[in-house]
């Protein structure tokens, strides 16, 4: 299948001496062939094949977003646990709603976070789920791209094996990794919830285990000022180094959050090369506050963003994230000459790909990497007039409006009517599913 | 003309003992008359001729936001200026810019600002600009409803008379307010720019004239810290003391911004029943920091919401600056107990009502106010599933959730078209402009 986007403005990588220093926009053409990015440019290969053509003129082409930490089933949660603080968010009104789930609700709840994801841009995602099968189901059905991990809690016995809880769940994610068929459009992380859900042995047990299979974790850590206080009470760590000392860090490691991370800790994610998904909206919303990103960047920690799950967001539109990291840390630093637009839209681009080890597959239009694209309309009111539009991505842009999308090669969403599944039913089982589970 | 909106969710004011409390989703039917709401609820009048019939189920009718705060000639430097210090931004890029526009530039600026309102839910907006007779001829033609002030600076000259500059300006205000046929689409406030453009013997006379017209006061106060420093080390006092020393408090006064007033100015401003306008956005976006907006709720101060200038934000969406000030506080207080989703919705719509001096005509849905009405789609991933939709319009919805927009009883845009002027040409003639004068 060779598909022809003619004429459009495009989002393309700079290279400096071999190093991405950020992206520029010009007016291109590209060919996709297959999954990838056959050709770049105004001269169309001869044996290019040109079986659907794609007017750009008005269009600007991104690379798909990625979004680096989600809980997919959480959009059933949408706007239903506002105003609490972190621990009653989660242990008092989020943990009995998820025990209701059944895990078709959750596969539902995925199906739900893919249409709004598509709807935004986002091409590929990151999720911590609870039901194994669910969004490795929707995902394949709805042509998204998506790396997953289940949830993993557990501890130790007194003789130091891994309790039951604990074995069940990382059974279920084994299961889960044996069942699916990988493809890069679907693969797995090992994901243990967080230090204060999984006792040092347990999460040691799970990183020696991730190590084996030749597979990454992601993990929440330092999150809230609680869980810090506490682990410093009881571990006498932060958080962070509780996860390098279980061993999290010898392999590839993506960090949600790391809210309260510390200057030590910084330098310590920075040394071990692990990857940090910022979730603004959820920091801001739950009252944990604002992470440190410049510091992070200067330290050369490769920073992400994240939408975190709807409970506590309310939404996944990543355009949504990168505007809050453009200004919020303008307001903390009362300064704005820091994190710029561009940076911004790095992170949720070729960043993501970075801590998911695909750098040379996504994150950037570039010849050979797979074509997971967005299409902005230019006539759009916010990208009016089409001034600066690294800016606009970053600074005015919604995701409204995107209406087409690619992923993997194949059109999942034209002029926003999502092509690969059936929208409408999904609306109408979420409005069952939170009708019965009393959302 | 009578519209009925049949069948939809609305958001409905709460009263307590004749006070407003906030604001409830309720299913019902609005029927509208001429320019007012006509009745509420589910049994239609005998008397009512039904000319237009909207379908309302599957929709979210809101009163029309009220942009309290905003430079509409500015949407023509969208992405023009990011990265800069404020008294930079202010005179090193903006200043230039705006001094290369024609009055018909301003025009084409405004109506790109109400393109971009309209389709985000904006019904009214607040309007600090500088040609006049455009943003007025750009309101009478769109259908939009505003109130606008020539932005004015002056000084005094030696013997205490108002210098040359500032005669002018002020000469165009009254000019302007004399040739306008003034309804209650279109109103007038007076303008004087900020303290630091306009000295003390000036804004003292603008003041008194605005005073003798029996108008309102829209002026910028304590925005940056340089500013009040400036104005610390020159007049011994802060912006805000200034401006209540010139008489400005003495009438009806809209203060925009107010990021650094301090606990003594938010008394003051309290007493002197002040309306506040924050601009989350754009006091990010120019390293002003958070306005202390809880504390100014406490004192009782009405807080409202602007965009401030697309210069600045650089969007002119308020379902975004809904979404900031719901988040950043929490962010900065770390404690999701604070400024929650339905006082947002306030400060979007009653509480610029009353800033504006129209809390009987606009700002709630109730029968005898003006027919400002936005209608959003519940079938948008955004606000699905549908649940608590008060939160929903605060921290999940973009804006691009509305489709239909009704102001002073007529419907302006249907489906998302905008059905009282071109929006093409509006596009066109943007991008001629930023061509022209090298944004």
């Amino acid at each position: 299948m060779g598909i022809l986007i003619k004429d459009a403005m495009a989002v393309l990588p700079e290279y400096e001496n071999g190093k991405y220093t950020g992206s520029k926009v010009e007016k291109t053409t590209i060919g996709i062939l297959g999954k990838n990015i056959y050709f770049i440019g105004d001269n169309v290969p001869g044996d290019f094949v040109i079986d659907e053509e794609i007017d750009g003129s008005d269009s600007l082409v991104i690379p798909g977003l990625i979004n680096a930490h989600t809980h997919s089933y959480m959009s059933l949660f949408r706007n239903a646990a506002d105003d609490l603080s972190f621990m009653d968010w989660l242990f008092g009104r989020i943990d009995p709603l998820e025990g209701k789930l059944t895990p078709e609700d959750a596969y539902w709840g995925a199906k739900l976070a893919i249409i709004e994801m598509m709807k935004s841009g986002t091409t590929c995602f990151n999720d911590m789920q609870m039901h194994i099968h669910q969004t490795t189901k929707a995902v394949n059905e709805t042509g998204m791209r998506a790396f997953i991990g289940r949830g993993l809690v557990g501890g130790t016995n007194e003789d130091g094996s891994v309790n039951d809880l604990g074995v069940l769940k990382l059974n279920e994610a084994l299961e889960e990794m044996e069942d699916a068929s990988l493809t890069d459009r679907l693969s797995f992380f090992f994901g243990p919830h967080a230090p204060y859900t999984c006792d040092p042995g347990y999460l040691k047990h799970v990183a020696s285990v991730a190590k084996e299979k030749g597979m990454g974790i992601h993990i929440h850590l330092s999150e809230s000022v609680t869980e810090c206080e506490n682990m410093a009470k009881e571990q006498g760590c932060t958080p962070i180094e509780y996860a390098d000392r279980a061993g999290c860090f010898e392999i590839p490691c993506i960090a949600a959050h790391c809210v309260q991370a510390t200057d030590s800790d910084i330098e310590l994610l920075a040394k071990k090369g692990v990857s940090v998904v910022s979730n603004p909206a959820s920091n801001m919303k739950l009252g944990n506050g604002f992470a440190p990103i410049q510091k992070m960047l200067d330290a050369g920690i490769n920073v992400c963003i994240g939408t975190d799950g709807a409970g506590s967001n309310n939404s996944l539109n990543l355009f949504h994230e990168m505007s809050l990291m453009a200004l919020i840390h303008k307001g903390t630093a009362k300064t704005p000459q820091c994190i710029s637009a561009k940076e911004c839209f790095a992170m949720a681009t070729i960043n993501g790909a970075k801590a998911l080890g695909m750098e040379d597959k996504l994150g950037t239009i570039e010849v050979g990497k797979r074509a997971d694209l967005a299409m902005l309309d230019l006539k759009s009111p916010s990208l009016m007039p089409n001034n600066n539009l690294m800016a606009a991505l970053s600074y005015s842009a919604n995701g409204s409006e995107v209406r087409t999308v690619i992923i993997d090669g194949t059109v999942t969403m034209k002029d926003r009517m999502i092509l690969t599944f059936d929208e409408a039913e999904v609306y109408e089982k979420a409005a069952e599913i939170v009708k019965r589970i009393g959302v």
